[in-house]
């Protein structure tokens, strides 16, 4: 029986196809199986990040999200659901293990900050080898085209959803020196009034598909909540430190 | 008069030397002038990542700091010999950007991530074009080599200085959904009182100098808090989803 192929987590960056590293490149290259989750009828980032490094014998192998929206009418339940099909994935990523095959998980930004990799992970680590190859992050890439230090010294830096309800996010933000809020999308709404009642909205910087080709930065007041995309992003930068 | 340089702000990742994006890379062999920050007496952790690339005619400008120590017998205060440091190394960059050359200023992990290039850009990013190439940051470096995923779906992250205040370290942990520790060095022992008090000593995962070559793994409760390096951190993992 052939050795079991490896899993890879391959992070490929924020969105600019030349922030992947050299490593997640090589491995790309190497895999002979690439994987992405992608949402039905779309490429994906991830694979559109990579796609001019991809050759014609390597398998593709798009994961397609069963659903696309977490409220579901009843009796179905987003996470019943997601949770199968994230079993069903395992296990066909497992027969190209199985059978020898390298099997590379492309990711957008970091394979373990907020990756659908990490699904996979946790259901297959165990029984094969995995390996992770960390990338650039969304709120990185974000701080470097807005132009702004995001955390100085001893400053705490606070990642925050954006789904959080009102008060919790409200809580958490006025407790934080420098923070960063993601998941925007229809919770734009919300999140720029929070940041408006602790006083923060002067502070807030906004970015929408940060480094990618299709990026927009816009003043927090000119954004339109309707349209603002679930890749999108509001950093809260540390007080600049005089030293 | 010639056309003033960039002044470029370039993440080489968090020490594995196949971190480095594409991006940095092709700008750090672009750059004319690479700068970087040092201890006195070493060669400094950016400057090993990227050595091997380095061709003879480029100028190579170390920034060496003047004091090792936070803490020095009065009448000297570090924030003020810092802060001199950093307005002569702003200088010296100047110098050659009026000159027209290009610096690339390289950072261990991500520029804008606590890093000591954010000082260089407060002080030059108005009087001269700064561009920034974000980096794979330590912490994403230290969760893909303990193999953990670090925070899921609508989990918040907090990333803290192992410099806080017990009671500040312990209300900021006791919040936090997951959490990385960073700059523990001789804050370790507080550090790890802390994780106990709140029960998370047997979630923490503790890492020295992730994806370097003389990187170690050590089991929370085995970790020397005398020979704790400042490049260690304590990774909390947010909670799995099960979906």
């Amino acid at each position: 029986m052939a050795q079991p192929g490896r899993l890879i987590g391959l992070g490929v960056g924020p969105g600019d196809p030349e922030l992947i590293t050299v490593k997640a490149l090589r491995l790309l290259r190497e895999s002979p199986v690439v994987a992405y989750f992608v949402a039905k009828g779309k490429k994906g980032n991830a694979f559109g990040i990579i796609e001019a490094h991809l050759q014609a014998a390597q398998t593709q192998m798009p994961l397609v999200y069963p659903v696309t929206t977490e409220v579901l009418p009843e009796p179905l339940s987003y996470e019943q659901i997601i949770s199968d099909f994230y079993d069903q994935a395992a296990e066909e990523v497992a027969e190209h293990l199985q059978a020898g095959r390298d099997v590379a998980v492309i990711c957008e930004g970091d394979p373990f900050f907020y990756g659908s990799y990490m699904y996979l992970h946790d259901r297959l680590a165990e029984r094969f080898e995995a390996q992770v190859v960390p990338g650039v992050c969304s709120m990185l890439g974000g701080a470097s085209v807005l132009g702004v230090p995001l955390v100085y010294r001893n400053q705490s830096l606070s990642v925050l959803s954006g789904v959080l309800p009102h008060d919790d996010l409200k809580r958490r933000l006025a407790d934080a020196d420098a923070a960063v809020i993601m998941k925007l999308g229809r919770n734009f709404h919300k999140v720029r009034e929070v940041l408006a009642e602790l006083g923060l909205a002067d502070r807030a910087l906004y970015v929408e598909r940060a480094t990618m080709s299709n990026q927009k930065i816009v003043p927090l007041n000119d954004v339109d909540p309707m349209s603002s995309p679930y890749f999108s992003l509001i950093i809260v930068p540390g007080e600049r430190w005089q030293g």
